[in-house]
């Protein structure tokens, strides 16, 4: 490796400024995982608030500092920020019309483009969120079923409604959560006990397709895990719900389900269903169609037409670039690269999961605080990662961005060693 | 009254050829409120299934028919479709980013002026869909009181959360909603008797301004009784809630608390707020700031960057119009002259509400067939009104507009009374 040029730590000023005002009029100045203090764990002065301008696989702060960004929004950014094909087709569309009082004939558009994509699709369902999809999924299994509990995998998020959070979660009540079940990931014997002991009362198993949760490395589903579980379902009477609002897109088009092997009975997609447009997707076999119909469920621009345009461009594109492909090999070569860097160092980092949404870890530090120091050095250094989630590659990523990168993770590590700023 | 210039009823071919492809793909072809057998009520031929374009007050369907829109889709469409002053401010946010890793500024932008404007905010949180905003105010609500249950107004509509359904609704589970405690509208004596029965025990009341429901003429407070039941939700330490999901900006900019002369200690937005861009808002006091701030609650769109840039343009537009006298005079004008075309028929018409969202209904007519069929000619004439559910009136309707909303209102009642095609 070449000596890297040196670069002097970013400074956040104004970053600092914009969220004195909004700690003012915002509940925690900036709520949930895009906060100062949630999700990332990066030293406070070491990471950007504030947002100004992105495009391809980098944003713009406040400050003007320049990130590649490994976060891609928290997933939605798949083709790059400000995609040039999707957004011609999102401004095409406005320019027609979005929310209008009767739906826009591209929803079937995108409803068939999904149904001919995703390999469990017979239907499609449009909303906004993530956990809209979730929630209508087990709304649909419940009412599919006759039957109340649902089976989590430990570790599980798949969103923020009640019944998906856990029960000393503040707003929370005991009856939001109380017929929930967790079992163990890749642990059919467990599932089989449990599926067991509750006979006849599961009405679905929802999971991701494999696990990605934060503060632990991911794990891939162990080789029959999933054709196991799919019989176990068959055999109870189980919907088999995949969650792939995050690993959604980026591992196979035809669904995560399908990278695995198996065919769930629902699917929900969000994030980078539309490069960040806002529509969110339930998918499901003719089985459920009936049952899903069923139920009341609805909101107020859960048919704009703009992120259906959007969705439909971002589909296309993903089929021409042969995108998980091409995030498969660029996120190998990203974290054996980071690999190397840590080894030159004598440092043991550990890449996890699938390397489309790569989890990172540093080995032998129990209190995570060199694991942080080291995010830290990069983000000061313009590489946007973060401490314990698991991150995303996106179409616009180059060789060089990530040459680039490797060289900012060398000199984090030289700054962390030496113990510079932290 | 001039004669009006006959027209020719619409023919919905190519809709109906859409549908067709829908119903194989989408659960019920059109899910929800905008689809053909939800909510409108209106004979399925005489409705237009699928639009294509959409400009001002005015949208165009599949086969090419214009329609007049007084639904607005469904309250979004506030300053006129397409609106080019919002338009503009959209894409010049979706020129520098959207959905990034980090916030946007414009989002601290979007909260102040939430702040300045609306009376009872103090602070702004931001989500996508107007029930995100409702959940989260009985969490924050649950949260800072302690107390499990929720009061609602009877006929109450809050989104479509399992908590917000009934318990004969399919996918819905008997403890989502068994805390629940309905009292009816405008009887602030049944609202202390519950509040006494349960007293320690309820969180919140949620309830719309004023009782704008489907399938009965909706009610405006009884003089008093907000400040009687602000009164009691003090005294008995309940969170008022009031849901503005649907009234919002069209009665007061302030607030339809404003409006009506109290203050909700959390205030739902969603709908109008951005003239369709997807973006809704919890506001509330600073008393429950830290109880908002403790819940776990996000999502993936919930950052985006453009509808904070329209939702600026709307509400400065919207001020600059000084909106909601203008929607008080357009929607007056309509409605008085609605009531005389059919009184010139002999019919009477009752117009419910405030006018900004009036609701119609035909007296004498207990079948409602009479008024569906009403419904239907006009909606046939390109005239978008609808059966049993309030109507949105919108900054871009004009004067001209309601003329000939008027001369076809009145062929309407000829074809109908004529006994022509129903």
């Amino acid at each position: 490796m070449t000596t890297p040029t040196l670069t002097i730590p970013n400074s956040y000023a104004r970053s600092q400024e914009i969220f004195d005002r909004a700690v003012r009029v915002i509940p925690a100045g900036v709520p949930g995982h895009l906060g100062p203090t949630e999700g990332c764990f990066i030293p406070r002065g070491a990471f950007p608030l504030f947002s100004e301008r992105a495009e391809g696989t980098r944003f713009w702060d406040a400050d003007g500092n320049e990130f590649i960004d490994y976060m891609c929004g928290y997933g939605p950014n798949v083709l790059g920020y400000g995609d040039p094909d999707v957004a011609a087709a999102a401004q095409a569309q406005a320019r027609k019309e979005d929310v209008v009082s009767i739906p826009s004939s591209i929803m079937v558009d995108f409803a068939e483009l999904l149904v001919d994509t995703v390999a469990s699709a017979d239907w499609a369902f449009f909303a906004k969120n993530g956990g809209d999809t979730t929630t209508l999924a087990i709304m649909t299994a419940r009412a599919a079923t006759g039957r109340r509990r649902i089976v989590f995998i430990e570790g599980y998020y798949h969103g923020v409604a009640p019944w998906t959070q856990k029960l000393d979660y503040p707003g929370v009540l005991d009856t939001d959560v109380q017929g929930n079940i967790e079992v163990p990931w890749n642990d059919v014997a467990a599932m089989r006990r449990v599926f067991t002991a509750h006979r006849g009362e599961i009405a679905a198993l929802i999971a991701q397709p494999y696990q990605h949760g934060n503060f632990f490395d991911n794990e891939l589903p162990a080789e029959g895990y999933w054709s196991q579980v799919r019989a176990l379902c068959d055999e109870f009477g189980v919907v088999l719900i995949c969650d792939d609002v995050r690993a959604g897109w980026r591992l196979d088009l035809a669904g995560s389900d399908h990278h695995y092997g198996f065919e769930a009975d629902l699917i929900c997609f969000c994030k980078a269903l539309a490069n960040g447009y806002n529509v969110s997707a339930l998918c499901g076999k003719d089985s459920l169609k009936e049952a899903v119909s069923s139920i009341t469920y609805t909101g107020s621009y859960w048919m704009s037409a703009v992120p259906f345009a959007a969705g439909i461009a971002t589909i296309t594109k993903l089929r021409q670039l042969e995108a998980p492909r091409l995030f498969r090999e660029l996120g190998t070569a990203l974290t054996s690269g980071l690999l190397d860097v840590a080894a030159s160092h004598g440092i043991t980092l550990v890449a996890s999961g699938e390397p489309a949404l790569f989890y990172l870890r540093i080995a032998d530090d129990p209190s995570l605080m060199l694991h942080q120091r080291w995010i830290a050095e990069c983000v000061r250094r313009g590489v946007f990662l973060t401490s314990h989630h698991n991150h995303f590659i996106n179409a616009a990523l180059t060789m060089p961005d990530i040459a680039r990168t490797l060289d900012v993770a060398d000199e984090a590590f030289r700054a962390v060693l030496a113990g510079a700023t932290a």
